[in-house]
């Protein structure tokens, strides 16, 4: 990644002064922030195309859902849309940018005020059609059931605790491939480490549910809306691993690679359905909100 | 807390200036130093007691098993020694005091060199005999052989991701309690959020073994090396949750607490052992390395 701009927000002021645009390589944490003490905060990345930040309500709505289940203060849903749309605004002269911006339970030495910033930045150049991926599966430890029996292991919520995820991206290296699908122990599809799956089974493109501890992707949504204008039938169900194996096609959608195909499935070869990727990839580059 | 003296550990440089003193309310990290981003490093509490780091080396031995897990860069041990030892010198006029180190895997944004921290810091107050605690035991979602079976899942590891722990905490103090036991889904007893259980049946002491995907345990290490020393037996084995219940008394053991004695597990009324609690704490007030 390219940092452009910072923008820092003061949550505890009730002043105009509640933003402040700083250089990126500016130290602005203590060592004793939470963000960086205890992984004990959540985000979210927003792409941008010319400066114009996309599906922003949706990843509003998604930042202020994690907030609630981690317990912290509900984000001012205004002023992190401007924090968002300011840090955007240095991106103007590039074509495809990218807005992270995080909210931790503040510094553990301070006044218990939750700390804020917005990065904008210039991920790593993407083709306009993402390049096909080799995935592996890996066991995510738990069952598809613990969001609701145990909401403190905060599965669904985007938090800045993401050592796990991390490391089974190294994982994938280790085996040969560039990225992951998480399975449950009672043998569920849940997503990438920071993807949402699609399968296709014959004219229906299929995802799994939040209930299972997943979270709700953005980008995801905004694919199944563009394979539904275009006829296609979609549905949100469970979906098993020995299903995946079925699937005639597969993809990984997020933020930043928009919906990528994938190529090789635990060494074996996935069909590449081209026409259906460039429905969703053009749709999401034509998002405007 | 209350931060007393923060040491800033070069970890790119050969030279001699690779550990700086500044003041703990220095920013000192960018918004993209991956402990921020991502919850992606390690870290170690050490007690002080007058200026004196307690169990030094065998918390420098849990930092680099750690980094092992995460694929860290293994510490310079001689380098954190001597950060450890010049924060914990800002701590010789605190009777008890502690430092937090940490290493992250870097900036994001940077050049791939992990950054590095000692925090010297005075805890909140303790009775010299911790306070018994009120308990609630939760499920970590997890079995007890996830730390051979899925290596990615980081259980055992001490790193930056602590949001699960955070929300347990939470959860114990919804619940009326201070503290967590969690349990494996197959029914074994774990580790608390920051903390190891001993257990006593009898005359015999017992702590669960590291493969159940639990933090090593330095304060349980050096109570059982006292209570070996006052002739009782003590043991290393699988526990289960059924058997908690049979205990004729529990201890939650941390470096900052001591070993706490717990007064009641699930609303249950557990007998304070105070005896063996006085044995334990007055040997780990007088540890020297």
């Amino acid at each position: 990644m390219t940092p452009v701009a910072l923008i820092v927000l003061d949550l505890g002021a009730s002043a105009a002064q509640d933003l402040a645009v700083v250089d990126p390589a500016t130290t602005v944490l203590p060592a004793t922030d939470l963000a960086a003490t205890r992984g004990d905060g959540i985000f979210e990345t927003v792409v941008t195309v010319a400066g114009v930040p996309q599906a922003s309500e949706a990843h509003l709505d998604r930042f202020a859902r994690s907030a609630r289940m981690l317990d912290l203060p509900e984000p001012d849903r205004a002023l992190w849309r401007r924090a968002v749309t300011t840090a955007a605004a240095h991106l103007r002269e590039h074509p495809r940018g990218a807005v992270k911006y995080v909210m931790s339970r503040g510094d553990e030495a301070g006044t218990g005020v939750p700390t804020g910033w917005a990065l904008a930045f210039v991920p790593a150049a993407r083709a306009e059609i993402p390049a096909p991926l080799d995935v592996v599966t890996l066991d995510r430890g738990y069952r598809s059931d613990v969001a609701q029996t145990s909401p403190w292991l905060l599965q669904g919520a985007k938090t800045l605790s993401y050592a796990v995820n991390m490391a089974a991206m190294r994982e994938a290296r280790r085996r040969d491939a560039q990225d992951v699908i998480f399975l449950s122990i009672d043998g569920f599809v849940l997503e990438g480490p920071n993807s949402t799956v699609i399968a296709r089974f014959g004219d229906r493109f299929v995802t799994p549910p939040v209930e299972l501890g997943i979270l709700p992707g953005t980008t995801q949504h905004d694919a199944f809306a563009a394979l539904h204008r275009d006829g296609r039938q979609t549905q949100v169900r469970p979906l098993t691993a020995a299903e995946l194996t079925e699937a005639s096609a597969l993809w990984l959608c997020s933020s930043t690679r928009g919906a990528a195909p994938i190529a090789h499935l635990d060494g074996r070869t996935v069909r590449v359905d081209a026409d259906a990727t460039a429905i969703m990839n053009h749709a999401l580059d034509d998002r405007k909100e």
